[in-house]
C-alpha cells in the first residue's frame, strides 16, 4: 500500500480499509529505518493512525497543523514527498528527526522543544481571523508536553479568547517517563469514559443548551458530587476554561478518527479533541518500553536490543556518584523535570524515592523548587539537557543567583548532540550562564574528574553549574592525572614552552592528543585543564601566555562569550603582546544535524583537525620571529552572518 | 494603634476591633510614604487584613510565609521590626520594595518577578517533609500571576504530589491590567458564591465524603450540567487537581479571615485558600485607578495626582509609533504580556483592539504566539521589559532565531530601572541576545532615533530586538542629527583625533555632553552612536581606533558580553596595537536599588564620572608617547567576585 502514496493527495483514493493497511506498511517502514538510523521509535508509532486521518480530513498544504516537540513527524514526512528521503533520517543532508519549513511547505513550523505548539496554531489562527483567511489551525500536543508552562499560558488564553482552533490532545499517558501532574489526574478521569464512536455522539453532547433549574436539584447535586466528579468535572474544565472538548476517541481506529475531525472543523470555537493513543503501538518491544524506545539507537528489529553496546555515559556517573553522596548526606534531593532515565538518575529514583522529583515537562518549576529547597538548607540537583536549561534562564538569574542558593545545576547533553539537529545542539551553555553574577561554571575533561566535580559542588556553598556532554564514551584517551578540584584553579596536565592550549570539558582529551603529536615533531605544547569557567584561573593561564607567546582554545561550545572570549579578553586586558592565538569554538549560527564526529570535523574541532590547523600556524609563526609587534587573533569558524 | 506594634508578636495582644483600626493606621501609614518614596500602593492597600490575619495565625519567625512578586508586603515589613525604616522605602541603602532575607529573617525568599511562589514553597514543603519539621508553609499569590507559566507548572505538581502547604489566592480579579486567560473564568464564577463565614462552613464541606451514586441519578445530573457547572465546577477543579478549595473568603474581614487561615493549618493535605480583595482599598483614588496606583512616583495624597510631570517616555513613543504604522500595514500587531500601560500600549489597543493581545502573565507564550503570526506574515510586536525577556529566553532562540522570523521584540525598562533593585535592572539583555544567531541588537539614543528603528524594523524581515531605558525625559542633550537607520551602520556624530568614544543607546548623550567638555580643553573627541550592537559597525569602528588609539566605550548593561565586549574583540582580533581603552560598564553583579542617578554615580557611569575618567587617563596618557607597544585596557567597574 505505501506504493500508492507518492504524495499526500493519493490518501483520499483509499477506503478506510486500505488506510489501515497503509498504517501497518508505514509502521513496517519506520520501524526499518529507526532500526538502521536510530530516532524517536515509539511516539512515532503511536500516531500512524492519526497522522493519516489528520491529512485526509485536513490539507496539510493549506491549513496549519503544529507538531508539539515534533519528534513523532515521520508519518507526516513518508505522506509528505519524502518517502525515500526518510532513508537518509538524521544523517548529516539528510532529512530531519524534526519538521523543517526548510524540508517541504507542508511542515508550517519548526518544532524541537516541548510545549510550543499551542502558543504557535494560536497565532496562526489570530492572523487568519485578522485576515479573513479560511484555513484550519490544529496543534497536536502531548499529555506529557501538557504539563509545559508555556503550554498552559496558551491554553489559558485560547479559550478565553475564542480563537478558533483545533487541539489535538494525543494522551498516550506518558511524557517520556510516566505522565505526572494534576492536569494528568484530571485527563486520567477521562481515559475511563466510554469512547467516543460516531453513533454516541450528537449535537447535544457538544455544546450544551440546558437551561438553569432550581435549588432544590442543586442540593441534590451537592451530595453526589463525587459521582460527578469522576464523569464528567474533567470534560467541563476544559469547557470551563472556553473549549469544546470531544472524545475521547480511539487513537488507532482511522475511521472514528476522521468522523470526530471533521466534526471538529464545523465547530467555530476552540476545540479540543481527546486522543487515546498507545506509544510504541504495534511493535511489542517498544508497546511494553517505550521509554527505551522513546529515543533510541540502532537496534535488530528480531528482538529489540540496541546494537550500540551502550558505555558508561556522563548521565550514568552523575546517578552513581549521587546515588554515594546521598547515602551520607541527608541533605541531598534530585529534581527532573520529566527526564529520569535520561539524565541518569533513574537508580536514585529507586533508592531515594521520597528524595527524587520528577515535576513533569516545568524547567521553570524545577529550578524554583530548586531554589526553595535550597533556601532552607537541602542540597538540590538539577541535571536538564543543555538546550531545555533555556527554559529555565530567569530561574538561574532570578531565584538561584541573586540570593547565592546552592542549588548544583548539571547541564547535560552541553556541546554538540548530533542527529536532534539545531534544536537540541548544547553549544549556547557556557556562554549565557558566563554573564550572571555569582555562578561558578565548571566542565569535566572525563569521567573521572566528573565525580570529583559533583563531590566539590556539594561541599561549596553556592550556584554551580557542571555541563558535560551527551555520552563520554568518546574519551579514548586515558588520563592519569586527576588533581584534586580547587576553586577557579585550572590543572596544567603538560609544561611545555612553545604553545599553550587551553581547553575545557571533553576537549581537553584532544589538547593532549595534539599535545603528544606536536611533541613527536619537537614542538612542545603546554596543556592546560581550564575546569573553571567562572572564575577562571587567570594567574595560571597569564604565566602560560606570557610563557609562550602561542595561545589555541579549545571548547564546545560558541564563539561568543565562552573560552575564546575570555582567554582573548585576558590578553588585551593585561597587555600581553606578539601573541598569536587559535580559537577553536563553533560559530554564531545554528549547528544542524550529523553525528557528532562529522559536525566537529565539518567545523574543525575534530582532534586531526585542530592538530592541523595548529601544525600549519607554527609554521607561518617560524618564519617570524616571535619578537614582532602584532597579536594575532584567529578564530577558525569565524562567520559573518549579518553583513 | 501603630504605636503598640513594635514587633510581630505584639499582633497576639490586640482583639479583632484593634486590629481592624491598626488597618486603618497601617493604610494610612503606606499611603504617606507611597506618596513622598513612590511604590507599588494598590497591591499593597489590598492585602493589609490579609497580612494581619496571615501574621496572627502564623509565625512569621518558624512558618514560611512567600509572597509572589513580593511588591505587596509593605504590612508585613511594618509588623515586623522596619516601621520606622520603611520612610526609607526603595531608596538607595533604604528598605526595598519587595522581600529581602538580608533585611530580616521573616522575609524567607526574595522574590520580584511574578508566579515563583507555589515553586519556591513547595521546594520548602518538600525538606520541611523530609526533615520532619512541623513549620507550615504558605503562597501568597494574585490571580494575575497564576497566568505564569512557572506557577502553574507548580500548580500542576504540588496536588498531584500531595505536598502540604497552603496557596492563599489573593484573587483581586487584576494582575496589573484586568486580569485576562481561562483561569480567570473559572475564578470568577467562585467569586459570585456565597462568601465563607464561619457559621455557613463544616467539615463536610471541606472534605468531600459522599460516597458513589448509581446511574440513573447520574443522568439527571446530565440533563443540569450548566447550574452545576456554574456552581461548583470551578472549585472542584482545585479540587480534582488535589487541593482542598476554601472559600470564597472576604479578604477585608480579619475575624473571617482568621478563622478560615486556622482551619487551614489543620489540614494535612495542600490546600487552596481564595481570598476576595481590592486593590488599592481604602483609598478612593488607588480604588478607582488601580492600574494608575499599581506603582506609582511620589503624588499628592489629598487629589491622586502625580507630582512629577509625566514626560513623554520611550513606552509612549513606542505606542505612538505604532499607531502611526499600524493603519498604513495592517500586518503589524502587538502582544502584551499584561503590561499594557507599562509598554506604552493603551492607545493602540484601543484604536486596534483585534490586532492587540493580552496574553496575561506568561511571557513565553507571549513570544510563541509572536513566532506564529511571524511565520504566516504578520509582523508582530512585543514589548516587554528587560529583565522579564529573561523568561522568553528558550522562545527567541528556538522559536524565533532558528526559523529568523520577523518578530520585534522591544525590550524595555533596558539598562538601570532604579528603585525597584536587583530582580527588575535590565543589565543582562544585551548579553544574552548578542549571543544568539541570527538576531539584530539596536538601541536608540533618543526619542527620535527610536522611531526611525521601529519604522527600520518593520521594514527589515527577521528577529529584531531594540532595547531601551525606563523613562526618557532624561535626555537634556538635543540631537539635531538624525541619519538614516541602516542596517548594521553606526552613527559618527562628532570627528576628532583624540580619543574614540562608542556609545550606545541613552549613553550616547553622555558622549556628546563629555566631547563638548573635553573640546573646551583643546581634546578633540570622535563620537560614534553604535546604534547596532549586532552586527557591529566593524569598519567604522576600526578605522576610529586605528586614528586615536584611545578608546571609550559606554554602555548601561553588564559589563560581560555587551559592547565593551564587542568592541575590546575587535582590538585584539584587528592586531590594533597601542591602544588605551577605558570601559564603561556595570561590573559582574547584580545591582540594588537606589535612584537611576544614585546608581549611575555609584558605578562611575554620570556624566561627570565619565568626563573626570577619560580625562585623568589622558593625563596619564600624555606622559608617555603614543607609541608605546601595550595595549591597556581599563573596566572601570571591574570587580573580581569570586577568587
Amino acid at each position: 500500500m505505501l506504493e500508492k502514496i507518492n504524495k499526500v493527495d493519493d490518501l483520499q483514493k483509499l477506503n478506510i480499509k486500505e488506510k489501515e493497511e497503509l498504517a501497518e506498511d508505514i509502521r513496517r517502514y519506520i520501524i526499518e529505518i529507526v532500526s538502521k538510523n536510530g530516532g524517536h521509535l515509539a511516539s512515532n508509532l503511536g500516531v500512524v493512525e492519526l497522522t493519516i486521518a489528520l491529512e485526509t480530513v485536513f490539507n496539510v498544504n493549506k491549513d496549519k497543523i503544529i507538531w508539539d516537540v515534533g519528534h513523532q513527524t515521520y508519518t507526516h514526512k513518508i505522506l509528505n514527498g519524502r518517502k525515500e528521503e526518510l532513508k537518509t533520517l538524521r544523517k548529516l543532508n539528510g532529512i530531519a528527526g524534526f519538521p523543517k519549513t526548510s524540508e517541504s511547505p507542508s511542515d508550517c513550523f519548526d518544532t524541537g522543544h516541548s510545549s510550543t505548539s499551542i502558543s504557535v496554531a494560536s497565532g496562526m489562527a489570530r492572523a487568519r481571523n485578522l485576515n479573513n483567511e479560511d484555513y484550519s489551525v490544529v496543534s497536536v500536543i502531548g499529555d506529557g508536553a501538557l504539563t509545559g508552562g508555556m503550554a498552559l499560558e496558551a491554553l489559558n488564553d485560547v479559550g478565553y479568547t475564542n480563537t478558533k482552533m483545533t487541539i489535538i490532545l494525543n494522551d498516550n499517558q506518558m511524557s517520556i517517563s510516566k505522565s505526572v501532574g494534576g492536569m494528568n489526574m484530571l485527563l486520567s478521569k477521562l481515559r475511563t469514559k466510554k469512547l467516543y464512536t460516531k453513533s454516541n455522539i450528537s449535537a447535544k453532547n457538544i455544546i450544551l443548551k440546558v437551561p438553569g433549574i432550581g435549588k432544590p436539584i442543586v442540593k441534590l447535586i451537592q451530595k453526589v458530587k463525587r459521582s460527578i466528579k469522576q464523569l464528567i468535572i474533567p470534560k467541563m474544565f476544559f469547557e470551563e476554561i472556553g473549549f469544546t472538548y470531544l472524545g475521547p476517541v480511539d487513537g488507532h481506529n482511522i475511521s472514528e478518527l476522521e468522523n470526530i475531525l471533521k466534526l471538529s472543523k464545523q465547530i467555530d470555537r476552540p476545540t479540543l479533541i481527546h486522543v487515546i493513543t498507545k506509544k510504541g503501538k504495534g511493535y511489542k518491544y517498544a508497546e511494553n518500553n517505550p521509554d527505551k524506545f522513546h529515543a533510541i539507537g540502532p537496534f535488530n528489529i528480531e528482538n529489540g536490543q540496541e546494537i550500540n553496546e551502550k558505555k558508561c555515559s556522563y548521565s550514568d556517573i552523575l546517578g552513581k556518584t549521587v546515588c554515594k553522596l546521598a547515602k551520607k548526606d541527608k541533605r541531598i534531593v534530585c529534581i527532573t523535570a520529566s527526564m529520569k532515565d535520561g539524565t541518569g538518575l533513574t537508580d536514585f529514583a529507586k533508592e531515594f524515592p521520597d528524595r527524587f522529583f520528577d515535576v513533569g515537562i516545568a524547567e521553570q518549576h524545577a529550578l524554583g523548587n530548586a531554589a526553595g529547597l535550597a533556601k532552607v538548607g537541602m542540597i538540590p540537583i538539577v541535571p536538564i539537557y543543555s538546550s531545555f536549561y533555556q527554559r529555565a534562564y530567569d530561574q538561574v538569574i532570578h531565584d538561584i543567583a541573586i540570593q547565592k542558593l546552592h542549588v548544583i545545576m548539571c547541564v547535560d547533553r552541553a556541546g554538540i548532540v548530533g542527529a536532534d539537529g539545531e534544536t537540541h545542539q548544547g553549544i549556547f551553555d557556557m556562554a549565557f550562564f558566563r554573564l550572571i553574577p555569582n555562578v561558578l561554571i565548571m566542565a569535566p575533561k572525563d569521567l573521572k574528574e566528573f565525580q570529583d566535580m559533583i563531590e566539590f559542588a556539594i561541599y561549596y556553598n553556592g550556584p554551580i553549574i557542571i555541563r558535560y556532554p551527551r555520552g563520554g564514551e568518546e574519551n579514548t584517551f586515558k588520563f592519569y592525572i586527576h588533581n584534586k578540584i580547587t576553586l577557579g584553579r585550572s590543572e596544567l596536565l603538560k609544561v611545555g614552552q612553545d604553545v599553550s592550549i587551553f581547553a575545557i570539558g571533553k576537549m581537553v582529551e584532544r589538547a593532549m592528543f595534539v599535545a603528544k603529536e606536536l611533541r613527536k615533531k619537537g614542538i612542545y605544547a603546554e596543556v592546560i585543564n581550564v575546569r573553571f569557567l567562572k572564575p577562571l584561573d587567570k594567574r595560571t593561564i597569564i604565566k602560560s601566555i606570557r610563557k609562550t607567546k602561542f595561545v589555541v582554545t579549545i571548547e564546545d561550545g560558541t564563539i561568543i562569550n565562552g573560552l575564546a572570549s575570555s582567554i582573548n579578553e585576558l590578553i588585551i586586558e593585561n597587555n600581553i603582546r606578539n601573541v598569536k592565538v587559535l580559537n577553536f569554538a563553533y560559530p554564531d549560527e545554528f549547528i544542524k544535524q550529523g553525528s557528532t564526529n562529522e559536525i566537529e570535523k565539518k567545523y574543525n574541532l575534530d582532534k586531526f583537525s585542530i592538530l592541523n590547523t595548529i601544525e600549519k600556524s607554527m609554521k607561518k609563526r617560524k618564519d617570524y620571529s616571535k619578537n614582532e609587534t602584532n597579536n594575532n587573533i584567529i578564530k577558525v569558524n569565524k562567520k559573518e552572518h549579518i553583513s
